[in-house]
């Protein structure tokens, strides 16, 4: 699959964090900025900025920050092949956190947003244009709108200059025709901008679904180093470097961060496809009744968790 | 999805022995039976039938041979919702280890073979079809064979009695677009007659693939409890029961049975997405080259088993 307006933004420590709270070692942060280089991964988004007199510094690793000093010294010698994202989420960050673009290493900021917030992520992406920054707007958990909500919000969007918006599957609930459904909606509605797709593999579906996205028309794609991301995961990035035949990438450096940093990794945090986030993503919930039930000793009793969430009358011992 | 034509076969039994060689407890054997029963499965594919004077049974578990009195000790007692079937490769049975159907507790032989094999696949499927059985021939490997050899192997099986035939993903090769290509081929030249789909894990496309046969017309579809299978494993069986709406399914006994047998069998025995079966299902390769690397001590060195594959001025080490 070849198709020159394909860009791949690797959300590994963004994402990652969710299951850390952002606590990545220097070392494994610069390697995987390294190996997006090398590997010819357009985008390597950092982390989360969001404001230090809103989250303690003290509960939270540097990456919920996202700190320009602390960008700086990661990437500080590394030819900067992949651009420099961050994302921000509604009401967890202020104007002032947000440097001009002039001074900062980042290129990209993208606004997640739930349908609901719709107003005000679009000020705070017209707020971020104006500092300089590419945007693209994150609207998540689409899957568990009304389509009059979907569609009313699209069109607001057409009304902006926000060039980049992403269709999210955020609790990985949706197959393949469901990204064709929406992928065409977006399309359509969106005349002129660009359209990205951001998967979960809770029913092992994120690279698939990426696949699909591609075949319908969606230019930037998602994806994380093994995988790794909050619950299920993510779209792998190897499989996905695998999979895209532009001659930019390279999915050696991939294969060798993999091997000398996430393997470990994964023994210590876990992520990836376990039964009990496949249920939520069945039932197109979001996940956080299974991270609960995965830090308690019922981490392996699917099927009362599975009864608890689909039959009301059973008590939700996990919540 | 729901079409009543669907049918699902479980084959944690037979494509999980090619891990262990076939060593299941009768205890796991007899409850992942009755799990499928009483899920809905339509066929619990319960092991190979060989002859035991080319296998050493000493080497082998029971389901290298599926006796017929060994699969009736497993099945004693439980409802038979599940039809049973084995396996048969050419050249690995003879006429004589196949008893009449009328004697027998399996109603479904798939003979699995190469397109090399095709004739002597066909003069197999119908002396079992002359026992009075079903039959199923499963196509392996087809993403490597030329496309002249693919047609001529359909239009023969077009002219015999042969009911349903196989697309099989042997190397997890494939995506979504392979699927359709193949899966119109199929239903093309084999009017009548019913196409199945097998597929592999190998880049986490197995259950995407699967609902790709689906969408393409496709109706019998093989699946493993929690994706067990030689290498990166198969469709899982709790991912497509989620995912089909016919009313006779039900997850529930699925997941009791993961919980109680399979996780504790995965710590013992290894299935799934590991990256050098991601390397060979990217390279269109048989996982042998990968399942001896895990057997050894470079079971984590991805990068240097890539370049191997990749690169023929390596030394490979691994084979």
């Amino acid at each position: 699959m070849f198709r020159p307006e394909i860009k791949v933004i690797d959300c590994t420590i963004r994402d990652g964090g969710l299951i850390n709270a952002w606590r990545f070692d220097d070392a494994l942060v610069r390697s995987s900025y390294q190996a997006c280089c090398e590997a010819g991964v357009d985008y390597f988004e950092i982390g989360y900025k969001a404001s230090r007199d809103m989250f303690d510094p003290k509960q939270f690793g540097k990456w919920r920050f996202c700190g320009e000093d602390d960008v700086k010294k990661i990437i500080d010698g590394i030819e900067p092949v992949s651009k420099l994202s961050c994302m921000v989420d509604i009401g967890r960050v202020r104007e002032n956190d947000i440097a001009e673009a002039g001074s900062s290493p980042f290129s990209m900021y993208r606004v997640a947003c739930y349908i609901k917030d719709m107003d005000k992520a679009i000020a705070l992406s017209n707020l971020i244009m104006d500092k300089g920054y590419e945007v693209s707007l994150n609207i998540m958990a689409v899957s568990t709108n009304l389509e009059k909500d979907i569609d009313e919000s699209l069109e607001s969007i057409s009304r902006t200059d926000i060039p980049l918006v992403y269709l999210v599957d955020s609790y990985g609930s949706m197959y393949c025709e469901d990204i064709t459904f929406l992928a065409k909606k977006y399309i359509a509605a969106l005349p002129g901008k660009t359209i990205g797709i951001h998967s979960h593999n809770n029913r092992q579906l994120a690279f698939g679904n990426t696949i699909q996205a591609i075949i319908d028309g969606v230019n930037y794609l998602d994806a994380s180093i093994y995988g790794i991301g909050r619950g299920a995961g993510n779209c792998s990035l190897e499989l996905l470097i695998g999979f895209l035949k532009n001659p930019k990438f390279n999915i050696r450096p991939i294969l060798k961060v993999i091997e000398e940093y996430y393997v470990s990794l994964r023994e210590q945090i876990e992520w990836g496809y376990i039964i009990p986030y496949m249920i939520t993503g069945m039932l197109n919930e979001h996940p956080r009744t299974a991270i609960a039930l995965r830090s308690g000793p019922d981490k392996d009793k699917y099927l009362k968790f599975f009864d608890t969430l689909t039959q009301p009358e059973v008590d939700n011992q996990s919540e």
